[in-house]
């Protein structure tokens, strides 16, 4: 059995993160902590009552790292480099929640997460834990950069496209729609309830910091700079992430052979599921799974395709993939405790 | 043209409160104003651009007093009863929407508002402002105590039976349902839209402040003290109030005997609408309106009766009534801007 | 590996069965059947794309006879009738999901359901399978009459108090509150969204088909007449019910000795739990498992208490209470597949 | 007083014409009709209890011509060319909120509404009744053609930018959200709560029948061929359309310039509102109004601007602005009845 901490286990991500593990055939959690919050698991999360003894802690990283094989960081950005560093020192592998460790690069890290980044050792080791891109990396990673939500769906949305077509072209358009737990868990007047419910709005419009992310990791496929229009907006549900993607060609592109490059990239993916063309994916189909469901459409001329994306923002795109990665990172069957 | 201030216009019932204002042909809105938010209106509610000019100004009793005819408190409970005496001095009307002036005794007012009470001269004269119960007192009143949202609804939906029935009554439960603007604008964890949405909970179950201010006006209608068991319950929806009460009797009634009971009672009330036996109250009815819908019905043995009551809470059960109440005080129609 | 089928697998509750099932390590989904659709699960349910190759065929009770050791009915009441039957006479163990075996009495079946009961030689002898009162029956059966999702939860909060108090109830209230799958996949103007959401209504007051049979089962717990009041209301959320009850009593009791009572009653139940005095239940705690949770307070007078009791509909309330009964009938962990 | 008539009051777009035309001061409804329904409006929509005696009628054409000066048609594309010709003979005024007099062409029409369109007559004199670029066709029309909703956010949100720029346009892509009532009143799979609820999907994936519409007004405004690329989703809310559109350049332009040309465009348009440069339109900001609103930004390099527009697809979206049509028609400030 892998001894797991959990750090963050307040929030929806580390929650979510437990929840998978405590049915996880393979694991063992020994260990969660909190800073705003202590005691009884089954207290801070009513509906885990019966199922766990967990104590939740304050953080303590010596503890932490007597006691795991690896660490799950489910705390805001900006934090994770304050922890991530102890642990590895301890040699704890760590699977980081948060977008520290995701840009690589300090000038980048400043301008969108507005302070200095203080782990630079790690910034640049750290394996962005996408399996389907880095799989081999993840098995030998020491701390694995957890993708954001918005990235997640968009790069294995792009992926296939870019690696087959970067040439052709012109423009990537990302139409993002997210449920409010992409939020987090905070506390602000624009998050209550009346003022998201039956409500719907675009934020950080062609500004937030998951675009450069996604360029980053776009560019890394060809070695070529790839620039992405990223649009998120505010979704009136709980969970799920739908990215409605617009790319536009130079030249006039077939839909079927489109389809097939798709079929071809993710056929031995388990957690990427391609849908017939005249199919859409639905939020509802992916939902608590780790699924990423994918759809694709043209238009007449054929110099446009449009491709959409759906995941559970909280498994796919964030604890369900730390779990997938941890699976690779231990020589578990992948799925393992997320199907 | 009758002047109008408002106090706390950051709130969802000061916000509405203006919104039905802005439409009332005798009314001008003249004063609005927020402790913590300043500017114009259209800034703070952008629904209201380009439908008024009106600029929020922190709170200058002296400038309401010399400004306005009547003034609508929209603050919350403790900060009404500071701000109301300075106003009845000068002389001008007060339309209170929180808490402060309704429980009329020091000792229950500290009771359930945990904190003394500040002003007893106006807390003996104010009078409740539940026109279907008191419309000569508000024509006189300088100080109008608005009533509370679940009150509303407890108290339309049982006084024509604790009039006709009280010594025949052997209990009286309430089991309420509110929508989340019933809590205010308030920032707490357990008003963000994930921990509310598909969700559904009792709080405060027998002991929330609004039961003994059902008592009270409930025992003031017969001269007997009169106790009912309040529960009540948070929705995931914006807006509405529906109470299922449920009469317990010592003898056997006749359904169709108290629906003409509740039928002569309410006959004349142009915001009271007695649905017919086998039609049931639902929310979306009274949605953005001023009405209280309310349906009966019976078990088989005649001796529980239940009675449906429906509101929405921003209106009839806080600022379409202020507005009702207002009318009453100036002489206009009753239903003038709220139909 | 025990051998299941599923008929009527296009419902909510067919759907919940196979979904908990294709994760369950002892049984095998060999058979499912719908009679409006067939063709592909993934291409009925895509949620489970990449999970399960099942094709969902006409219902053939032969082939299902022949393929199954267990069958689940989660088709209408009046079509459980007309199955259950030859599935027994094949000694196939049936787990029926409708109320078509729950009355035991055909006066009352014609007088809820509207129609004549068509399967007398198995009505009186199928098991009502609610583990926590029948666990030994259940262990026997060949017919389980899986209990109504409202009954589920008025059982497990009534139980305790009707065993050790019967005498001193005067009245018992039974304000139940459901999401929509509660109505099943039904096709109706009622049902469609944006007459459901931001609304809530009562629904068949006072007469409500579930009503009957959680008197028949408090009756028999006790040999002694018992009928409660039942009022319904549909709540704008997918799945969860909350049944707000209130006993009245003749003498004062102690809320400390019946929590005492309930605490003794549930101990050794894995899939009940009782909140602390001071704590409630919310639907958000029990949405995805198969938990009833519980919840007690009483008025200060002592003769009133209000037991409030939350499950999923789909899970307790129907499917995962299926699959509780049928790890009873096999001799598995209760849990197994559940946690 | 102007005599209107309102065909269709069983749908939502009936129902709210006839919400504002019972406040309207220059307006009296006096006939209104459905084929599935008749009876009391006050049993058929019983939020309006208390505010009409209007009883509704089977459609009887000659009644209505009699009756009316005007005649809302809120049936569905293919119905109302049936009825418009009779009432056009009878020299009653016509708007109809369906799709039959939208597309001028009838081949088009085939395409797209999969029938023969039947009234050549009037298919070419309709007038296209969107204010903002019809108003002088709209005083003088006979038959209104009201835009469909989804056409409405867009040619508002477009029409400044294809004047002034549209050679300068590459690509126009319209990422479109809309609430379930612009599906209207259907009752379909698909529209039931559960299925709709915490969900989103695209649908009608660059095939849905608005695209020529907006195509069409786009293309007369400058009389040249303008194409747009148009996805709609579902939204889990009542209400609401927020449309995301992305403008590519082949040069660079400035935002500021931009916003001065909207400005302008819309300076005197009483219902459309133009946000600050970093603000954007949320749709519960135009709920309940007939405003749409609108927000631009820009990317870094200066070729793609993005255009958000909002409105409420019942009032801006058909009936309000039916009503602003018919105040224009009939000579009355054009905010009557809708402020």
């Amino acid at each position: 059995m892998i001894k797991v901490g959990i750090v963050g286990i307040s929030g929806y991500s580390g929650f979510t993160a437990l929840k998978i593990l405590l049915k996880h055939p393979k694991v063992q959690v020994i260990y969660v902590s909190a800073n705003n919050t202590q005691g009884k698991i089954s207290d801070i999360w009513p509906t885990l009552k019966n199922q766990t003894e967990l104590i939740c802690d304050k953080l303590d990283i010596n503890k932490a790292s007597q006691l795991c094989d690896v660490v799950i960081l489910a705390v805001p950005h900006t934090v994770a480099m304050t922890i991530a560093p102890e642990l590895i020192k301890a040699k704890i592998k760590v699977i980081d929640l948060s977008g520290d460790y995701r840009l690589r690069n300090k000038t980048d890290y400043y301008k969108w997460y507005k302070t200095e980044h203080l782990d630079a050792e790690n910034f640049s080791k750290a394996v962005y834990g996408l399996p389907e891109l880095y799989r081999e990396d993840i098995k030998k990673a020491q701390l694995i950069s957890n993708p954001g939500c918005y990235p997640t769906a968009a790069l294995i949305g792009l992926a296939p496209m870019i690696t087959a077509h970067s040439d052709d072209i012109t423009s990537i358009v990302i139409d993002a729609k997210s449920g409010v737990t992409g939020a987090g868990r905070k506390v602000t007047q624009g998050l209550i309830f009346a003022e998201v419910n039956e409500n719907l709005k675009a934020y950080k419009v062609l500004n937030h910091q998951h675009a450069p992310e996604i360029d980053l990791y776009l560019s890394k496929l060809i070695s070529k700079n790839i620039h992405v229009n990223f649009v998120p907006h505010l979704l009136p549900i709980n969970v799920g992430i739908l990215e409605t993607m617009y790319i536009h060609f130079k030249t006039h592109q077939k839909l079927d052979e489109i389809q097939k490059i798709y079929h071809r990239f993710y056929k031995t993916e388990k957690f990427v599921r391609l849908y017939n063309l005249g199919e859409q994916p639905e939020l509802k189909n992916v939902t608590g799974t780790n699924f990423c469901d994918l759809g694709l459409a043209m238009n007449e001329e054929g110099n446009l395709l449009v491709v959409t994306s759906a995941i559970d923002n909280l498994m796919k795109g964030a604890s369900g993939q730390a779990v997938q990665n941890l699976n690779i990172m231990f020589g578990f069957k992948e799925e393992e405790g997320l199907l």
